[in-house]
């Protein structure tokens, strides 16, 4: 099987028709469902010289031993978010698989060097409120205790989850030994986001995944009775917080790509005919860049205190959970620019808002780089998320052009 | 018994030993407690030659016929909030009765003109949520129809409520007969806002009530993820709602006594990793000038659109509730004014943003007028709602002066 960019198109339909329904993907980790993908793509491998295994996260190698023991690696994930797109983490995985095919066919399967395609286990999170699962094993990175009590829905624990797929959630670190040999790593995936799209390109290069910075803020004003209380004499816990919804924006606006989200806000009593007492809002703010990031905090901690000072509110800051930003290898961004350059023509460089399973592989000190390809819309993780079947094509493409240049690359480091 | 301000404050106290606990009064319409607060007020009346009787509303009437029948009605009401104040309502009905037993005194039984004081069922609504109820019935602006069927939190219908307390729902409107002969309509009442408390003055006259404009107002925009989506190409339904919250200030303060409230707002979905798609907000305006009514909502309107379209927002405006503006009688304020001068030394003239039975009793076409009495930091429905005793002693003064001087000037209208 030579290498063919066409036959991940028709892989990934088939995958869709195999594990998603009429509201989109149903590939959620550790279901059933998923281990029909996993154990439809084991098929795929039938005739390849591969050595395939699962690691102790759940992780699923399949490896072509190649004239070196240094190792490309192509990652992704079957998994989805329930009623998901077809796209989302699948495109990555059967890419990874074409281009290992097609390492086989031009070197009588013995490649330069060892090639690998990861499926990393449960990297939405999407049934238990943990991505990046089985990269974060991979990666050291996983604190088992504070997860494996975790649970879904219906009560089930994480741990026995994951003990019913076969794994021990008590061995995940064991995953780490993967890491041996790992030279450099790859990954494709959609863009989830409208960049590219209203760029008017195809493809890009991601510099690495943001860090994000994810408060609670609460203002802290006086209800008052909205028909006798006088405007001037109002500690109206809304205005301060409606201030800092609007002083975000500027905030995020000074730096080229970086976000600040108010998603939600509370109000208490929350009544028609009451003087918000209480405000309680969220704040995401997200850039690539760490001192960017703890700039935009503190502008928004500086001015959330000068808006509740204003409105003669107090205020208070409570941190969700923050991880910083994951910037790619400066090499492979390069490699992946030149690839993108030589398939499309044209080539753009962007961060990553969204996680992915890369920053964890980046985190454990092996060079890393993603490739994004335009999203229709924007949109992901639903049904309709959609890519043209001609940019899907270039992006397998051009993924395997960059696999080309890192091997080179990795040869010469040697 | 001849006029005594002090005995009202000690009967005010009685009272509350009697239907308060440690969470405060719980005089609540309809409940054993209140028909024991009223069976304390006719124990009070014992030795007046008084004529007592409750109407088909079960509004509380005793009268002192006079020379005339032409009537002076003082009015309150005994019912509260659940974990009310000791004053809100209570006072007004206690002053009334105590001017009446001075009026008793000093005219050996037979006054001038009529003497009523009335105990109005229901002021609160706390219990069904229809406030004004018996005062609605008496003015005739109650639609039956929509009321009897609420229920309280434990499925009880009003209907069965009241009738458990003798009266029958479908009588409510008989309680019209009881405006003959009703020449002026004096109401006291504990301010329940700070107006009155900042400018240092004990008493004020009431001006009328405010109307109020309530509506639900939504804003659609863009849900979309807080990582990949930039800045500039958001459709923040949030941005637009805060905008809004902001506006309504500078749209109210053009006018001395105007307040708008926003105090309610919802994000959808309401997630920290999204940006808001749905706003949806309360907003609640009034002002005792119905132009001044008209003109803020429209401009509260205009200014929604904009800011809608400055987000890429739509917005939907739906009304909620509202009522007209009430002013009271021109000259009954003046009377009240010269009243407060005598008493107190200094007056004031403000508007009521809370609704009283006032309001209904001047919508009924009867001259009526408020005197308010400051409100400790302004607050009420809560068992710390308190006013000094030296200022309740003053108000009752006041009002009784007030009453003499509304007697003369309906002698003077024969």
């Amino acid at each position: 099987m030579s290498f063919d960019p066409k036959r991940t198109i028709a892989e990934l339909k088939e995958l869709r028709l195999l594990t998603g329904d009429e509201n989109g993907a149903q590939r959620v980790a550790w279901t059933d469902t998923w281990l029909r993908a996993r154990a439809w793509f084991a098929e795929k491998l039938a005739g390849l010289p591969v050595e395939q295994h699962y690691d102790s996260a759940g992780n699923n190698w399949v490896t072509l031993k190649g004239e070196s023991d240094q190792a490309l690696l192509l990652g992704g994930h079957l998994d989805s978010v329930p009623n998901g797109g077809w796209l989302d983490g699948a495109l990555d995985v059967m890419a990874g698989l074409e281009i290992l095919r097609g390492f086989n066919a031009s070197y009588n399967g013995r490649p330069p060097v060892t090639i690998r395609v990861v499926d990393w286990a449960d990297e939405e999170g999407a049934r238990f409120g943990r991505s990046l699962l089985g990269s974060s094993a991979f990666a050291g990175t996983h604190s088992i205790e504070a997860d494996k009590a975790r649970t879904d829905r219906d009560g089930i624990r994480l741990e026995d989850a994951v003990r019913r797929c076969g794994f021990e959630f008590a061995r995940f670190p064991e995953a780490a030994r993967e890491q041996a040999s790992a030279a450099a790593y790859l990954e494709l995936h959609i863009e989830q986001g409208p960049v590219l799209e209203s760029l008017g390109l195809p493809l890009g290069v991601v510099l690495g995944t943001k860090g994000v910075e994810r408060y609670a803020i609460t203002f802290h004003g006086q209800e008052a009775h909205s028909g006798s209380t006088p405007m001037a004499v109002r500690r109206d816990a809304l205005a301060a917080a409606a201030k800092l919804a609007l002083e975000i924006r500027p905030i995020a606006r000074r730096h080229p790509d970086a976000v600040c989200t108010m998603g939600s806000v509370k109000t208490f009593p929350g009544i028609v005919t009451a003087v918000v007492g209480r405000c309680e809002a969220t704040l995401d703010q997200r850039d690539l860049d760490a001192d960017v990031l703890a700039r935009m905090f503190a502008e928004a901690q500086a001015a959330s205190e000068r808006f509740a000072t204003e409105e003669g509110c107090t205020v208070e800051w409570s941190r969700i959970w923050n991880i910083e930003p994951v910037p790619f290898h400066p090499h492979l961004i390069e490699l992946c620019d030149q690839a993108i350059l030589a398939t499309a023509g044209v080539s753009h460089r962007l961060p990553s808002g969204p996680l992915h399973d890369a920053a964890e592989v980046a985190r454990a000190g092996i060079p890393a780089v993603m490739m994004f390809v335009q999203s229709l819309g924007g949109i992901s993780h639903n049904r309709i998320e959609d890519t043209k079947e001609e940019h899907l094509e270039m992006a397998v493409t051009a993924l395997n052009d960059l696999a080309h240049r890192t091997v080179d690359w990795i040869r010469s480091r040697e």
